[in-house]
Formats: C-alpha cells, structure tokens, sequence
C-alpha cells in the first residue's frame, strides 16, 4: 500500500517519503491487536518480557545518573562486550572498533543504506524477505530489487542465476538474509561462498543480516551451535556490513538495540551518521545490553529450547493437508503455503477475525511471498497448540 | 571537517554518507572531555541528571514487562500528555493526532527532512545555528543554504532581504529556530510573521525549532510565560512541522525522546518514516514522558531559574573588555564575540588547555558564528562563576 493516496498533492513532499510502503505486517497488526484473546504470532518477537538482570542493569543506570548525552559510536563497555561476545560465537578475535551501538537493527540497517545506497542505486534483495530492507532502502532514495528465491521438496534455495541477471551498472549491494525471516531458509557454508563471490565479481556490498544466528535448527547446517556465517569465508578486506539486535536473543524487541558491525575505516562516518540519525543510544539501555551478553547466555538457550518446541507443534499443520511446510532451519517462524490460497492479505484478516489468532501475510514479504502466511513460534507451547488448534479448524472454510 | 579525507575510495560509498560533517562540538568534546577538572560548557545540556521521579517512571514500565514492541506513532497516553502540555503552554486546544513521538528531537528533525528535502533540494537556515540542522539535510541529499542573520548593538535579526535572495527555484524549505541555538535570539511575533509571509509567498514548508520556549529572558518577548510562536500568527492549513525535545526541559538529553508537531494528515506517513529509521521509542521511556509532563513543572521553573543565574554571571565577562555579549534573550547560551579573535577552534582547544574549561568553537555553527564561543550556562552558580573566573584570566593570553 503506498501511503501517498491520502495526501494532498499541494504538500508537495518528497517522493522518498510518499514511497515509504505501509507495512504489511503492521496492517495486520492494527486491525487485530486489541481482539480479547487473540493468539498474536504476526511479528517477530515471543511472548517473555525481558529478564528482570537486564531490566535492573537499566534501572540500576538509571538511578546513577546515567542520563546525559554519551559516545556516539556507543559506551567502550558495550562495545567490548560485543566483541567478547563474538569471540565467543565465532572462536576468533574481533575488535571493538569494529563495533557501533545503534538504536535497535533497524537503525543499524538504515545507517548501512545510507552508505551504500542512494539516488538512482539498486539494491538485491532476495525474496521473501522482511519488508524493511525495502523500506530503508526506499527512503534513501534507492531501489529495493527483489529477486525471488526458488522452492523445491528441500525448501528455499537462493537464485544464483536470477541474482546474476537482475545485476545491472546501479547495483551497488545485496542483501543476504540467514537465517531467514520469513523463510527459515539457511545458507550452506556454499552458499555464502558464492554470494561473496557473486558480489566480489560485480564491486557489490554485502548487508549481512544474521540476527537469528542462534536459532538453528538442522543439525546439517550447525557449526559450534550456530548458523553459517560469511565470517566462515570472508578475507578483512571484503566489503560486508553486518547488523545485528538485541532483540531476538535476549527478549528486547522493545529496547531499541542492535549493533552495526563494519571495517574500523568507516568509524568517522558511522559516527557522524549516527549523530544526525539519533545522536546516540541511552547509556542506561547500553547498560542493559552489557548485562544481556554477560549473563544471558542461560535465558538464549531457554529461549532457543521454545523455539524448537513451537517448531514442533507448529509442524502439525502439515497434517491438515492444506498448507505446505519444509521445515524452518533456523529463526523462529513457520512460513505456511496454503494450498490454494490467492490472498494472504485476506487469509490473514479472516484468521483474525474467525480464528483468533494473528499471523503475518505472505504478501508482506514481497510478490514472492503470496500464497503463504508467516507464523512465529516463539512462544509458550500451550498458545502455539491452541493457534495450530484454532488454524487447523478455519482454514478448511477459508480456502474453500 | 569532511570525513571522507580517511575513506579509501575503493569503499565507494555515497556522498550524502561521506559529506556528512564531523560536529566541530564534537571534535573538541572529543579532545577535552576526560580532562579531570574540565568545567563542560559546551554541549547543549545542563549538569543536573533526571529528576528520580522521571527515572522511576521507566523503573516501574520495566518492571512491569513493557519491553515489547509499541505503536509507531507514540503510546496514546504520551501523545495525549503532550498535547495537554500544549494546551497548557499555549491556552489553546491540541489535538493528540497532531503528536508523534520520536526517539529524540534529533529523529524528529531527520523525519522532517526526510519528507520534506532531497536530492537537489534547498534548505535555508538563518545562520549561526546548531550544525546538526546541516547535517540532518545533506544526509538527505539535500543542500543547506546558510543565511547569515544581522548583528547590530541590540543583538541578532533575521536577514530578510538576505533569505528573500538566496531563494532559487529548488528552495523548499526555511528552518527557524527561535529561541536560538547559539545566539539566544529569540524572534519577535513580528519576525515570525514576516517569516511566515515570505514561505508562504515561495510556497516553502517551514521546520520550525521553538524547542527552548520555555527559557526566554527578555520580558519585552514573553508571552504567558513563554517565547513568541508560530501558533501565534499561523493558519490551520500552513506548512509548518514543529521539532521537539524532552531533552532540555526535563534534563533529559540521555533518554532520547522528542516529539514531531505536523499536520493529522501526515500521520501515515511519519508511521511508515519511524518504522525504517528506529521501530518506535521504547515503551518505558514514553512513560518517563508522561512523567516528566505530568509532574515536571516544579522541576522546570529550577531549571528556568538556574538559567538566568547562570546568565547573569556570564554576563560579567564584558568586563574584561575582550568580550561583547549582548544580553541572550533566551535559551541558556552565551554567544561570546571574542575581540580579535581569527580561529575560534584553536581558542576553543587552547581553553581546554589552559583554563580547563570546556567551551563550544563558534565556527561550529557556520562561517557567520567565526570568531564566537558559545558557552552553555545552564549548570550550577559555582561552576559558571569559576569557569568565567578561569576564562577571564585566560582571555588576554589568548587573543594576544
């Protein structure tokens, strides 16, 4: 839906913000988010408030005085916890410089567009992907390119071909997604191999979104309990641009905390971008991220255990006979294909309506995407149960 | 300072990216920040941290579990807050869908930018003036034309005849920000209507900065208790979008939290702007918002009252005949013209240095604020007197 319908043309704004697509997971969300006993599986976080260690950590900023302004590449503790954090994920060394403390992913990916692309540049997006990446890249002025991946029995594959031909002199990144969100399609060690090979041939960036890196769950596909990742086959110089969030890991979806984590060289710009973006990120929130890293690791696993668990019951749904499911390697959502679904829109309006339960529609995630329904499965069993219960028992009339 | 001097090419990153200015606040914070002694005047905040009532605001929101994603146009209860803030300091009515609440007044400005200029555009701004206008436009993609205001022995005045020049045909939008970051300037309700007329005559938006409204020292330019707005003199139907802060009023420049005033019709919009820049300002933030309005007048009229101590000691430093001063009308800076003076950033850093306080370089907010120090005197009588102390002593050294 493109919001520019209802503004008088004699506003006379700017086109990057006509463009600016309503989200259609948002959409689905407003018509749906006060129905009393609604199951809400539409976006992507669970149903755990954040940790009461890492609230404290906050609260405890808080009545230090921890209220002014602060670095805006973000506070030295945070960052080195980042990099100690990595360390252990990756079993390397990273440095903190390479780190920058952003307000949430999302913000980190608006500061990556915003060196990569602008006026006139395309960008590669594989679809189905989170509509974001598109919105970030619309409003600096570029062109989201989406390129949709191919399906077969073993589920989502990318389109190395297709990514090839969509390739034009304006494209100036590609957008790599693994795990996914929406799919839960993972990335081989292969497949990062020749993603970076394809953007080294064409002078292209890479923006690596691998925030699900720890929700993994095809054993064929697991290294040192975590996702491939283009750290396993980049050299330094390569040009990536990784961002990353607190939220999916630790329960922080409403923190607004992520990082960007990118060559030390680019650390005056990171700096100065984030100067006119948010000019910063609360030091009493950096406080609770320091928290997360250090003493979340026992909340994550709990957190990955539920995941694998709403996996399970959600994969009943197969059973049904009226929705298509390879299992989701990694991330935490079950992206459905109703059999003979024309409208996810209108699936998803009618589940709320006759179902109770909220899930996000497939269009929202590109062309690519229609026909099928996201679910998140990040939630306790007995919900995730009752909404496969409740899916189960409407879509028979809904696809009718 | 252009960044892109250290930017290997080969990067090939976007211009918007690489142009956007290192603050010439930040550079010399940077230099003198971790100085033990340094008395900090240069950065646009006051040394007083949040009142506890604000803080335990966000404490209790955290222990309840608001830690989830939220409305992308603000909580209800915080828009409606500021409205009713409004229709306390304006005596009018306000409708709450006026208000959408941002993460700072920095993102407010960016999301105003953001629908209003871009590539090829112009912006004009009265100068000198907080470098972050600037910079918020050129990652745009925009132009920002700065206008130099006129100096005379009553102080600062708007350059009509200047503005009315440097418009072209790719002029959209003419920034005001009264009362002014650095000069104190505050606009009569005459200059806000001329203002007004003349973006009206070239059908230009105007962002308007009134964000130090309630600091304002000239009783001749108060009104109930306030500084002359555009409320005062404009039409429901003009195009004006109004940034603003909790940062100054409520000592809250760590917390990130502002609002954008723009017309209902906008709202979709901004929504769709505030999804791709940050996801929404967390929930228990907002309620520190609501907080800080609902309670936060006793604390402000401090505030207010500290001010104008701090300004009136400040005022001494005409004495030392090195330095003319008319008497700032509003705000809480001093915008010191130093006799002689060629680089105010050597003086700046050779404060630092030498009398150990901290104070911002004029040419920090443009060619026309060469040979100025602003001094932020909201911080507590002892320290102002000492610093003015340490600076009169120092002066004649310096511009030797």
């Amino acid at each position: 839906m493109n919001a520019s319908a209802a503004i008088p043309s004699v506003l006379n704004l700017r086109p990057e913000a006509e463009q600016a697509p309503t989200s259609g997971i948002v959409d689905v969300f407003s018509y749906g988010r006060s129905k009393p006993g609604i199951i809400p599986l539409w976006v992507g976080e669970g149903d755990l408030p954040t940790p009461s260690f890492i609230c404290e950590a906050a609260a405890q900023s808080l009545a230090k005085g921890e209220t002014f302004y602060t670095y805006q590449r973000g506070i030295p503790e945070l960052r080195q916890a980042i990099a100690r954090y990595h360390e252990g994920v990756y079993r390397r060394a990273f440095d903190p410089e390479r780190f920058f403390v952003t307000s949430g992913g999302m913000p980190a990916m608006q500061l990556a567009f915003r060196m990569l692309a602008g006026n006139g540049d395309e960008v590669l997006i594989p679809t189905p992907a989170w509509p974001n990446f598109a919105g970030a890249i619309t409003i600096a002025g570029a062109r989201p390119v989406p390129v949709p991946m191919a399906i077969d029995e073993g589920g989502w594959h990318l389109d190395f071909e297709g990514l090839e031909k969509a390739i034009t002199p304006r494209t100036r990144v590609l957008v790599v997604n693994s795990p996914s969100n929406p799919t839960g399609w993972v990335a081989s060690r292969e497949d990062l191999r020749a993603a970076l090979a394809l953007a080294r041939r064409h002078g292209l960036w890479i923006v690596a979104d691998e925030i699900y890196h720890r929700f993994i769950h095809d054993p064929a596909l697991t290294v040192d309990g975590r996702s491939p990742s283009f750290r396993d086959v980049m050299e330094a110089d390569d040009r990536i641009i990784f961002v990353q969030t607190f939220s999916k890991n630790w329960a922080m979806t409403g923190w607004r905390l992520g990082w960007l984590e990118a060559p030390p060289a680019l650390g005056q710009i990171i700096e100065n971008l984030v100067q006119y973006q948010t000019s910063g990120t609360p030091v009493f929130v950096q406080r609770a991220g320091v928290a997360a890293i250090e003493q979340g690791e026992s909340f994550l696993a709990d957190q990955i255990a539920r995941a694998r668990q709403g996996r399970e019951i959600v994969g009943r749904l197969s059973e049904t006979g009226l929705v298509e499911l390879p299992p989701p390697s990694g991330a935490f959502y079950a992206f459905l294909k109703i059999k003979g679904a024309r409208n996810s829109k209108d699936i998803a309006f009618r589940l709320i309506d006759e179902a109770n339960v909220g899930l996000a529609p497939g269009s929202a995630f590109g062309e690519a995407g229609e026909g099928y329904l996201r679910l998140c499965y990040l939630r306790k069993p007995d919900d995730v149960d009752e909404a496969v219960r409740r899916i189960g028992e409407a879509l028979p009339r809904l696809v009718a």
